[in-house]
């Protein structure tokens, strides 16, 4: 065996001098002075600590030693000469008398500078992860995300929740994105299906009686990576309440969620309770988004009143919308720039005018303003100093590529955005039903199993349009974190719902049979959200690829290259879960 | 909506008489004492609170309405006249003046009565598992397995583990258990496999540089159904720690596990640290098992030199093992049972005699016994009144035979077992090889990725058979809850252990090329362990049965009846991971 460290690489100060100490860890660097004079580096999960090498016996015992060996050194704690004020142990050195190595590294050279890893190309970084996980920069992003989730957990059970972990091993759903199947050994042709999410089962454990259920839940669902979406699974703080109302889900999150991402954020202000409450259609009309970001104070106006008919060809019979930036500072270039950023992210063109520090229109369309500039000021409300954005289209094309222009404007231009703090808000009252644009015929919105706001006597009494659901989305810093709803727990309401699109309780049992049936049996009201996990660490980080915040994460293509997965299995193991490989022709081609 | 609750239904004491209150929960039951008298009984999660119909017009409001509904009831807080001292809410009613159903249950008969679920056959529990779970004693468990979960996790957390969740889809492994295998869609022909452990990825994590990782962690096992094994996923408190010993992972272990199992047990009292080590080939000498039940303090004593010819035949050539139980009180029919068990038990016959009041040898064979009475009583150190159990065969069917009848017999037999405790204890020093039963040649006993006593040297200069490893069993109560070892960091001594087998490199990298890859890098020493969550919730709660300590379990052919998992799956589900179903011949036979 070997002889255990006394300190870690971290925790030696000042006041250590005179101390022998055994410290343990990688070796990350000699500098040879001189064949008996060395400064060698030492580091492990807390930190570095300098060793100075001082005699050849001691030099001598790292001939032949790679670097990101293992080693453990004991020798006395000294003060240094030249300290180091920008490391922790800086003010000491340790003056080996017995070094020893715990694990050899055979090679010299390794495939990247492990201080430097994030550099590396992606694959080569994943599959030598456990180097990459070395890099300080890349291992501390693990451990916020650690940190983040034993935060979270701690919180809702601060707050009565009760972490239930439900099945892994479960059923295939018939809605949403496509599962991944686990075919049966004892069932021959039944397949298991890894939970998209756990929604069915925290409905039921609240029509099992359970309060307040949490979980920080795996879910798997087989799509294609996106920078923000890993392939394979992620995870969710996954919630639900029973005897709940919408307001009852927004007080605990707005509880739970500011003081972690004023803690572990990489902003140290987020808003406090109660979160801004918007309306889906508010939302649309003045932030042009479902997801604003309100960390930018720009607004969107309606300007089809006064410009759709100014003659300029793209307004005429559209409807308008107006970005008014205040004291706006930026060159033409600029202008431009950001009208090109919202022509590539929407596909629809934005196009302005200014009104001069001497409050002359100028630049962009205002020669079609000139004649009616009064009226624009004035419904607008301009200032001279102002830069007005525009766009046109369908109300939902001028809303969209707003937003898109708002959201450009306030990250481009100074003035407009106070980017250092996290700002969250509720989009709440969605429309529960719309025509659909292929079908032209009632469908539903999102979610058919929120419950309608006005219930039983709304859906027999209004129109269909005119109904909202109790369904609202959590958005933090223009990011949508989750959506979440008051489920409709109650069996006649549902089939009601159903019926208003054409379908009947045999769709509704379809769908969801364990949870129809469970809630004929008497269920309680309940509301419930799932935050993403892996998008609240990302904005904590700050971090733009998901696969920076996951300790081992697949590749682009679902691949885990270090540990060569998905992989071939033996004929064996298919035919005692009674499955064939399907030969595609094209398979040589598609395969990597 | 609803008008929320104001208390729980397990809140109001006699200082909240006189208060208007509105309370949630299921109807449980009404005794109805005339058309408008009536005691209604309702039920939350936190408990049960009586409100008091006393008008028509409320009793108007449950007409047609079934137990098990869920109900809002506003009313006033009312000394109850007849107090029930048994309920935390019993000094108090409820005068209800109005009445809400929230939630309708359909049918006025339930599958089985909430309150006596347990008594129900399994599989209709299971199908209506959300009924089952509103019996308070069923619903208990549940709760009982999150509170252990999460002391569990606050406590690895205090002592400076990181959690980090590791992959769910992940690659075969090539040794153990079956695994569960998920088809790729980007892979044709490829296959992930849901991880049986972490084993491979915390190791990793030690070689990333990581200190102390713990995780709460799901594995999979494509495995029958036992009674402590559940089909399909179960939980492990997976734990590691880089530049550790065996000593230092028990130091954990021995700080973290008794104070849950005080807080959460059965019992309150559990072994103080140190747990007693007990090296394997003792616990099979004294005990007669690796996992003694250390709540007996009966020994297993060798009485081959003193009995094995002694004339008895079933003696002859045999080693021969003795239980000595003093102030012996049963019955000659107890002892024929204890005999019988033990025989059940291994295969194995158990004998008899006893040493009476008197001192004089009585039953079972002490006929045999007799002329060499004194020799005997000296050997095994008799006195009057003492009981000697004994068993015969080869070494290890007379150690096994006797360890189930120490066990039988300290159950059974008033006088040596201190039962209301937990006593835990380490196996320690297990053989690294073993001459296999069927080879006839060296191979591995355990695991091969442990780390050989010794090391290299050891490796290089010892009799094989006398190499131990640094592997080790947590036992409580001779239940095994884990098994652990220091690992082999070192793949120079890795290779050493696999030649004695005569196995090479190529081998050892064949099995987890990942993980021989990492140690390739420079890798620290590390140890760990992983404690079955399951199991000692088990323990904790006194069930026999692992599926009262799991939220939704799969029965015991590995189907969720409430969900219907597995079931059949959409042929394009199937086209899209490029996979067909295998009809088995015999499938309609094997299929339920």
């Amino acid at each position: 065996m070997f002889q255990s460290r006394t300190h870690t690489c971290n925790e030696l100060r000042l006041a250590n001098a005179g101390e022998t100490v055994t410290l343990v860890g990688w070796y990350e660097n000699l500098r040879k002075v001189s064949k008996n004079l060395g400064f060698l580096i030492l580091r492990d999960f807390y930190g570095t600590t300098q060793a100075v090498i001082e005699t050849e016996e001691m030099m001598a015992k790292l001939s032949g030693v790679n670097t990101e060996s293992t080693l453990s050194i004991t020798g006395v704690v000294r003060e240094r000469s030249s300290k180091n004020a920008a490391l922790p142990t800086g003010e000491i050195e340790v003056v080996p008398t017995d070094i020893q190595v715990l694990g050899r590294c055979r090679y010299n050279e390794l495939p990247f500078e492990i201080n430097r890893s994030k550099e590396a190309d992606e694959n080569t970084r994943l599959k030598y992860r456990y180097l990459d996980l070395r890099n300080p920069a890349v291992k501390e992003r693990i451990v916020l995300r650690s940190n983040v989730v034993a935060e979270l957990r701690r919180s809702m059970t601060e707050h009565g929740f009760l972490e239930i972990t439900t099945p892994i091993l479960t059923c295939s759903s018939p809605e949403g994105a496509r599962d991944y199947l686990v075919p049966s050994r004892n069932h021959p042709g039944k397949f298991y299906a890894l939970p998209q999410a756990p929604q069915q089962f925290k409905q039921l454990l609240m029509t099992s009686g359970f309060d307040r259920y949490f979980q920080i839940a795996p879910c798997f669902r087989d799509e294609d990576a996106r920078a923000d979406r890993s392939p394979g699974e992620f995870y969710q703080l996954d919630m639900e309440m029973a005897f709940a109302s919408q307001e009852d889900v927004f007080a605990v999150l707005e509880d739970v969620l500011p003081p972690v991402f004023e803690k572990y954020g990489t902003y140290n202000t987020a808003s406090k309770a109660p979160f801004r409450r918007i309306s889906y259609h508010d939302a649309m009309e003045v932030y042009g988004s479902d997801k604003p970001d309100l960390r930018i104070d720009l607004v969107v106006q309606d300007a089809t009143e006064c410009l759709a008919d100014c003659g300029f060809g793209p307004f005429e019979g559209q409807t308008v919308k107006a970005v008014v930036f205040s004291d706006f500072k930026a060159t033409r270039k600029v202008i431009d720039k950001i009208c090109a950023d919202t022509e590539v992210q929407t596909g629809n063109k934005a196009y302005w005018f200014r009104l001069d520090e001497n409050g002359e229109l100028v630049g962009g369309i205002s020669k079609f303003v000139t004649e009616r500039k009064e009226q624009v000021v004035q419904a607008l409300g301009l200032k001279p100093g102002d830069f007005v954005g525009l766009t046109a289209g369908k109300r939902l094309v001028a809303q969209k590529t707003a937003g898109a222009l708002r959201k450009i404007l306030g990250n481009t231009v100074e003035g407009h955005m106070t980017k250092e703090c996290y700002e969250f808000c509720w989009i709440v009252d969605f429309p529960m039903y719309e025509i659909g644009e292929e079908s032209g015929e009632l469908e539903f919105c999102h979610n058919p199993f929120s419950m309608p706001q006005g219930g039983m006597k709304d859906l027999e009494e209004k129109d269909p349009l005119d109904i909202y659901a109790y369904q609202y989305d959590l958005v933090c810093n223009g990011v949508e974190l989750s959506s979440g709803a008051v489920r409709n727990h109650d069996p006649e309401i549902m089939v009601k719902a159903f019926e208003l699109v054409g379908l009947g309780e045999d769709d509704v049992k379809a769908k969801f049979p364990a949870m129809y049936n469970a809630f004929c049996y008497g269920a309680p009201p309940h509301a419930g959200i799932a935050p993403g996990v892996d998008r609240m660490v990302m904005l904590l980080a700050g971090e733009e690829s998901i696969r920076e915040i996951i300790p081992f994460p697949m590749n682009k293509t679902a691949q885990d290259v270090m540990m060569g997965a998905p992989a071939t299995v033996d004929p064996k193991q298919l035919a005692d879960v009674h499955i064939a490989i399907v030969k595609d022709e094209k398979e040589e081609k598609t395969e990597e």
